[in-house]
């Protein structure tokens, strides 16, 4: 049978979700736990390739396995074998042809930023802190631009291959406290292209990008190059499907 | 001249606040740099002795010093040679009699519950995990009831000597998405007094505990022990003075 599972990590000890010789990952860490129960040797698919370093509160990854122990026992006996940075939420049966990646209708990213100028001990694992003064007002325009069909190359890490257009359904920040919270909502989104979307907000935030120049950029006209956030402020919170199931996490 | 430093920790990785032989404590760590900076062996004292894996957002220290640096550069060189779990939020310079544990008017915790059935591994250092269901009218009410002056000895770990009454003036929970969340405000607290309050207002949660059994704990007539609440929950969120410094964070 296939499972999916919703799956919550703190990304910080990791080289990103997806596996790679000699280094921790999610993958290797799903398919590890999944041994020790099963017995079996399972190929974890997940819905999206996170960073190394990147969080998710609802990855969804999917699997066969010939075991026949149900779903419940199934997250529980992974919540047992998994490391404390790596956690099951919930679990489904799901059809044999479903795929997490090419099925997933738009993925939600947040990016956490505290403004303050000292470190945050506490949080410095979850959130990226900006110490210069920001103007808020502008960066919410920015970002608020990005929303639409776009060609998002400038907002692009090494690509392999493939387009560089892609949807974004919602864009918007707001303030929470000492933060600044973005949530993005997307059909798929581009290697960083997160993180340099807010790394170009924050320049433009920072005075350091126009809001002209930004919408260049997302015109693929501007060559100026943003910086790109740093990996422990962003988190994959869900994931959304149709018919199969939902991953997402509220 | 004597400073006053508010310092952000996360716990996790310390035997708590105090001084111990052989183990890390967030006065070592302190100690160390200010060492680092000063050249100096210099003593620091604390408002309050946070237990192992406890965290703080405005736990107030200060120390004597024969350095003439200013306080903004005692801020910056502290948070450039203090581990990333410690840092400095800010500095002042006081009088000569200022103690920051005798002097204090009042200190706040916070602690905080997540309700699910699964770990939450993004969470898992600063909250605690319920999965049990919750009558949280019920919690609400008994936390009300610990407001005022009490004799706390139930709450109380091992104490040393001392009277036991204690005074609070605040104390609620509220919802806050899938956390609930307590915010105790007092004149001092009894050794694990917090945790304590907070494992019996969850029994009573749970079902385990009627609030009239926690009533007379309250008074100190019930023998029923509670459980006590793990540390990684609670975090002294800030310590309130009147003429000489406020460490409190908002």
């Amino acid at each position: 049978m296939r499972l999916a599972l919703v799956v919550e990590y703190d990304g910080t000890n990791y080289h990103g979700f997806q596996y790679q010789k000699g280094v921790p990952s999610i993958q290797e860490g799903l398919e590890k736990a999944l041994r020790r129960f099963t017995g079996e040797t399972i190929r974890v698919h997940g819905a999206g390739r996170t960073d190394a370093g990147v969080h998710a509160l609802g990855q969804v990854v999917s699997f066969d396995t010939e075991s026949s122990h149900t779903v419940d026992t199934f997250v529980r006996a992974l919540n047992f074998h998994l490391p404390d940075d790596i956690a099951v939420k919930s679990g489904r049966a799901v059809d044999d042809g479903f795929d997490p990646r090419r099925h997933a209708l738009s993925r939600t990213y947040r990016y956490t930023i505290i403004r303050s100028r000292t470190r945050s001990p506490i949080r410095r694992r979850t959130a990226h802190v900006v110490g210069e003064p920001l103007d808020v007002d502008a960066m919410m325009n920015a970002t608020e631009k990005l929303i639409g069909r776009h060609d998002f190359a400038r907002f692009a890490g090494p690509i392999a291959h493939g387009g560089t257009g892609r949807e974004l359904f919602g864009a918007r920040l707001r303030n929470d406290g000492d933060c600044l919270v973005f949530e993005f909502e997307g059909n798929a989104f581009l290697p960083q292209q997160v993180r340099r979307m807010v790394g170009a907000v924050v320049d433009v935030g920072r005075g350091r990008m126009t809001l002209g120049q930004f919408e260049r950029m997302i015109e693929g006209d501007e060559a100026a190059v943003a910086h790109t956030a740093p990996p422990q402020g962003l988190c994959l919170v869900g994931v959304r499907y149709d018919e199969h199931m939902d991953g997402s996490e509220k």
